[in-house]
């Protein structure tokens, strides 16, 4: 008794079985995870301090220094930055919809830019409405019906899908592509129902896309209150103007950066496995759970290695992905210079869904190594984290599958994601820090063992 | 093709095989709880304007009221109440705890009184602190070291450990035992801090307990900021003093009442099936988590089988539990009532961990009835919950077991129970309308399988 005691006490744990060392080196890094504030700290200071950082901007500028700074504080084994190009789209100070009825009043809605968007003049637009679910009803209403006025998309996120992404999915053309396919016939401006299933008084902005070749119109998101209220008022008053007001505008590109950190690797420090988040968020908020978390958290893993003691055979790095938002192009470029590079990416891993508690992992690869990365779903059942399914991947990762890198995402629970989504209440206070570090911690481990085991 | 139509425009579902009629009735629960607002703003009548129910308060009895009236207004076979004497403990209007140091100058901390406490007096308690971290530290200090001064317990609830009840559980004997065991020594007053793994400036309330025949001291709990800052100062100055009032009381018991609302079985109806919360709150938050939700999923459950025209071969109860947290006297009424009146109990499911998305279910039974109950998982995994494990019951259900009933609990994500229980923050706004409704959906389909397949 005495002597196995003075063997731990040692720290000859090389003498446990490995699934025994496994199970306790697990269990450490939760423990951490568990008992620290660093990263719940570092987001709240990225959240109060960053907020507004659209790629491009100067907010954008200082979460690049912060977690750059972070990570040099770290004593990482490098820290750099990838120098990129993006839009630089700016919202206004004006952004404001009036409905205008001879028979019901006027009500101001809760309005906001959708990014890329162009403004109105300073007057504004002020038009007839109309109302339809889908580019179908566009269609089917033709350019005499819709010439002059203010097309109003008003599909909702359809609420009985499980998976909230997909609905996301299926509701989002309205915002990306619906001013184009409303120009086509003429429409003076675009007014789109958040896609959210929360019905509250925030919108929800995102990106939208202008066609090549198409009159390029206004397109504000409304809140889902505001698309209910517009919506009842044109069922009595079809006549009915809005008054649209919005002064964003687009500049010449500007320069910004990806933030990468690694711990090189001990033995195979040329194949690399990233774990990443995007930096850049939207303005409105303070983009906490989209995707400060997952920035936070990538930093967090190699924070958990370090303190630990924990020597990955491969190059770790965490890579902070810059303007996923608008056009993907810190994805891209981190793509292109690692061709450049000839680097081999082993893995790349995406938190991007909240900083929700973690249900599991997706996994994108071939079947003959899915079948080893499925099977470590038991280390993590202790944990409460059960969900290891085929099918991962993410925005600013996707690039590197054409070179063989397998692509995994971190799959919080998604139920609560909506709420807060491109909007006003995306912010610190959302992000409850047990949440936020079961997905460090899984993450940690998760690389940890894919790492160990070859996988 | 047109036939299979007409046939389902029939409504002839029957043909399917059994499993398919399921998965498609199942489907149906989800897509009305999903789509239905009604449950979201029960519970938002319930928090907005019964915030105080405390068992034998004004607004429990309106709590009452509310519940017993929406089922009345569901026309449910029965609806109905049952009387019992509570405790009726009432909060002052002054509870108050400031530090005073001749070195470190003076704070006030963030206090509450714990239920069922005796208060000070009005100029309440100024006496010097001890902290201890457990009952063996008191026992060693002695009467001597003790006596006269105020206790500070200042045991941390274990945030390693993945369970929160687990970890609430071996904290509570502070709150729940402490004011007894310090005052065996001869202590003035206790101070405990809250249960809970949250560090913000919220007290956590709770209930205590004094033992017969020891002096009744004044016990309050202290937000964990609260007792951070009183531990750091007593390491600076041992000497220093807290002032204490709290002008709480206990009078003569009152009435109150159980709700009780049912659907009488069609073939079965003396078998008894219920699914309840308890509709007492703590009165410094709204009572929303702990256990608006699990009321208002328990009435749920019996709307969504009467819009859906589910008719289920057993009774099926809605009970709303009265005095869960101080005595629970409406547990102890009920189950003597079950008895008195011999009721068959076949099922009893409780809703109190939490309007969060729910993972799973625990229960309690025989090993050969807790097979097929096991394997009902399968039905629930497109939902994403898929955590049915042995181990079920509630407070409020516990009394049941004794005459074979199956006790079963839903057991939602538990990671941010601990920031909202028994706290200010146990508000509305912390209830996400799919979590609530993802639990009420989930209660009622299990409901239905175990009652359809005689499990």
């Amino acid at each position: 008794m005495r002597k196995t005691i003075v063997l731990l006490l040692l720290g000859v744990s090389a003498l446990l079985p490995a699934q025994e060392q496994d199970s306790m080196l697990i269990r450490r890094i939760f423990n951490e995870a568990l008992t620290s504030r660093e990263a719940y700290e570092n987001l709240r200071w990225l959240c109060k301090n960053t907020k507004g950082r659209i790629a491009g901007t100067p907010e954008a500028a200082a979460a690049v220094e912060f977690t750059r700074q972070v990570m040099l504080d770290m004593g990482l084994d490098t820290v750099y930055i990838q120098e990129l190009m993006v839009k630089r789209w700016v919202r206004g100070d004006v952004e404001f919809a009036r409905v205008i009825s001879s028979r019901l009043g006027s009500e101001d809605l809760s309005v906001t830019g959708l990014g890329t968007s162009v403004g109105t003049d300073e007057r504004g637009i002020l038009a007839n409405v109309i109302e339809v679910r889908s580019f179908e009803e566009l269609d089917k209403l033709g350019e005499k019906r819709i010439r002059g006025r203010i097309v109003f998309f008003n599909r909702p996120m359809d609420p009985t899908l499980i998976n909230v992404f997909r609905a996301y999915g299926e509701a989002v053309d309205q915002r990306v592509n619906g001013a184009s396919e409303a120009a086509r016939y003429g429409a003076s401006a675009v007014i789109v129902r958040s896609v959210t299933t929360a019905i509250d008084d925030n919108p929800h902005t995102g990106v939208m896309d202008y066609d090549e070749g198409i009159p390029r119109i206004p397109a504000v998101c409304v809140s889902t209150m505001g698309a209910n209220l517009l919506s009842a008022w044109l069922k009595q008053d079809p006549e009915l103007k809005l008054h649209l007001i919005s002064n964003c505008r687009t500049y010449p590109d500007v320069m910004s950066y990806n933030v990468i950190g690694e711990i090189r690797g001990s033995t195979r420090p040329d194949e690399i496995i990233t774990v990443g988040g995007h930096l850049d968020a939207w303005d409105i908020g303070e983009g906490a759970h989209d995707d400060g978390a997952g920035c936070i958290q990538s930093i967090e893993v190699l924070r958990l290695y370090k303190v630990l003691g924990i020597r990955p055979k491969r190059t770790v790095r965490a890579v902070m992905f810059m303007d996923e938002e608008i056009a993907q192009r810190g994805a891209e470029k981190y793509a292109e210079l690692a061709k450049l590079n000839h680097e081999k990416h082993y893995v790349s891993l995406e938190s991007d869904r909240g900083g929700f508690m973690p249900r599991g992992f997706g996994f994108s690869t071939e079947d003959d190594r899915l079948e080893g990365l499925l099977g470590l779903e038991d280390y993590f059942k202790p944990y409460g984290i059960t969900e290891f399914t085929r099918g991962g991947g993410g925005v600013d990762i996707n690039p590197l599958k054409e070179s063989g890198t397998v692509l995994i995402s971190l799959v919080p629970d998604m139920q609560r994601y909506g709420d807060y989504h491109h909007s006003p209440i995306d912010t610190f206070e959302q992000v409850n820090i047990r949440e936020l570090q079961f997905g460090s911690a899984s993450i940690a481990v998760l690389i940890y063992l894919i790492d160990k085991y070859d996988l």
